[in-house]
């Protein structure tokens, strides 16, 4: 993997830069739709590709490790090969997953213990397994095994987790020195900072993360309840120690605002579930605002769902059909909703970057931020 | 409307032609998807057109005047214009859902009186009102409203409902004459022939309809229970009774085999929901055969979906991670079958057409039905 920074904006602490994997080129800042099972939901890879224009996409560990299983996707040649999508592609460590499955799992040093959300079935992850199990699903971007902790969560645990967290980096980054790739192209592994809502644990994890010069960095822990001002002041903590020279992953933020107030802070990579989630339940994000199409006032509205955006979706249908497709739950809806979110999503990271190298960024921000705030 | 008749196969009744409406030109025989509720369920309009090769699709009366409802409709400019497809499109009268509702309909000369499936308020289908209906809903291609006598059904109901249609069918006649379309275009009117499954009432009722000399003519009430052979049998019935200088549609048949067999009897346009229904259940329709995807044997196995068809779909995605798709319920499993079963069925009638004006029709029809009937 290989990053350039293309620019610095002189406002904030925005970049724009190209990560180089060797399923092409991301430009960033970058926003990566969730693919959690192998599948965006209701979204083709064509359409990833030519409406919602996706550099990148995530898949979970988790998901893919239960269903369709290792075996599966390495005979397959990797997932790649398995979903079609030839772009880069980042695999989360599962943690994230595990944990949320509160009352079957168990933490310990070695690793944790879960059951499958699917038959019940008895699994371990360990750091070393999850960089294995990811090293077969075939991301060109690996993420460390880490513990998540909940908001709020007491000094103790967060400090005693975040220690965790960096003696399983030390073992995830032996196994996967020790291991090379399955499909003849590289693999990266990104580290987690962790820490919790607590500055000096941020910065002792900040530091202990770069201290491993890694290809490129992770923010975790945040956006999991706490209010926005606590996710962008641990955000710049991190970001202002994390080398300027690699790339800087915030993990599962956010609304549009939190993506743009954090590429000012300096992240250069994110993603999260709520453009396809929200799609799916008629919450719309446009250049003009936030709109929730079982809203009565959107059934005789017969303009495009958001012209500014160009692309099939979001300017052939309308915001009337739209609302009737989701208001008698049509999967059509899901789609289209879906494919519209994701391309704002991308449209909007887009302008930010034109705006870094433009010189244009802040007062395109905070234009833009009262917009994607504003409820239509 | 214009029909113009290109070729007779020599050895069946089958025909080839074409039908004219103010939307385009529809090449027959035909297959046209269902899009229930203005939508053809997971698949988005231009699917429909680049990858389905649909020419025509059809609405349902009955859940277009529930949801979103005529006003909207009508606001639009007609359904055409509400869901952008600028395609031919037929609506079926609405009589087909109201009977199934079956302990709240009721069935009187003057008309049915139902209640909403989503909201339980009270409606009134006329023949008169469902004319009107369906001019503002803006199909190309109108059916009349009939009643669909279900199977088994004893002969003095069969008879009496049938004479029934005959008297509804001179009121939609009068209404429909007496009335314009909304929006620019021409409109016309399909009468349907019922008589269950006994042949003097068939054989009446198709003249019936025929005296009544409409562009095209319908053939209702099979497909409903009866045995293949049966339903055969009165198509042939009929087709032998109606013009040869008008297109004739069966109504909701029905499986390649069926559809292969009823070409062969002289018919030129079909609607079923089995396609799209039958995918979202994982029930595939290849030029090999059907495939039930939820089958283990797909778990590994990496070829197209079906090579031979061509399209993006069909041969982009793998049987193996379309199983995975459909067995973790993910919504693109859904789209991606039912753009495959339409894109095969598509496929299937134009092959049909092909091998009728080539002359190769039979030989090549009995080969298919091998085929299509073979489970893999
Ligand atoms: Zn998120
Ligand atoms: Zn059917």
């Amino acid at each position: 993997m290989d990053f350039k920074l293309t620019a610095n904006d002189k406002g904030t602490k925005a970049r724009a830069g190209e990560v180089t994997t060797d399923h092409g080129t991301i430009e960033t800042p970058i926003f990566m739709p969730v693919g959690t099972a192998g599948t965006v939901k209701a979204v083709h890879q064509r359409e990833l590709k030519e409406d919602v224009n996706a550099q990148i996409i995530l898949g979970n560990t988790y998901h893919l490790y239960l269903r369709p299983g290792l075996d599966i996707i390495e005979k397959a040649g990797g997932l790649h090969k398995f979903n079609g999508w030839d772009r880069p592609i980042l695999t989360d460590s599962g943690g994230y997953q595990v944990y949320s499955l509160s009352g079957t799992r168990k933490i310990k040093e070695e690793g944790v213990t879960f059951k499958s959300h699917i038959d019940g079935s008895k699994h371990v992850f360990t750091p070393e397994n999850v960089m294995d199990i990811q090293r077969t699903i075939g991301a060109d971007i690996i993420m460390a095994f880490d513990e998540c902790t909940p908001y709020p969560c007491d000094y103790g645990y967060a400090r005693e987790s975040m220690e965790m967290t960096h003696r399983w980096l030390k073992r995830c980054c032996d196994r996967f020195d020790a291991t090379e790739g399955k499909y003849g192209y590289s693999q990266t592994l990104f580290p987690i900072v962790q820490g919790s809502t607590y500055k000096d644990l941020r910065v002792k994890s900040a530091e202990t993360i770069a201290s491993f010069e890694r290809e490129g960095n992770a923010i975790g822990g945040l956006s999991v309840g706490e209010p926005a001002e606590m996710m962008y002041e641990h955000t710049e903590i991190v970001c202002d120690i994390l080398p300027k020279d690699k790339p800087r992953y915030l993990m599962g933020v956010g609304t549009p605002e939190n993506i743009l107030e954090c590429i000012a802070l300096g992240v250069d990579m994110f993603d999260c579930v709520m453009p396809t989630r929200n799609a799916r339940n008629g919450m719309l994000f446009t250049s003009e605002g936030i709109l929730n199409m079982r809203n009565e006032k959107w059934k005789d509205d017969f303009s495009p769902i958001d012209p500014n955006l160009g692309g099939y979706v979001s300017s052939f249908y309308s915001k009337a059909y739209l609302r009737h497709l989701i208001t008698s739950k049509e999967i059509l809806g899901a789609q289209i909703a879906s494919i519209h979110n994701l391309s704002f999503y991308l449209w909007l990271v887009k302008e930010a970057r034109k705006h870094i190298i433009d010189g244009t960024f802040v007062d395109w921000k905070n234009e833009m931020v009262k917009k994607v705030t504003t409820r239509l």
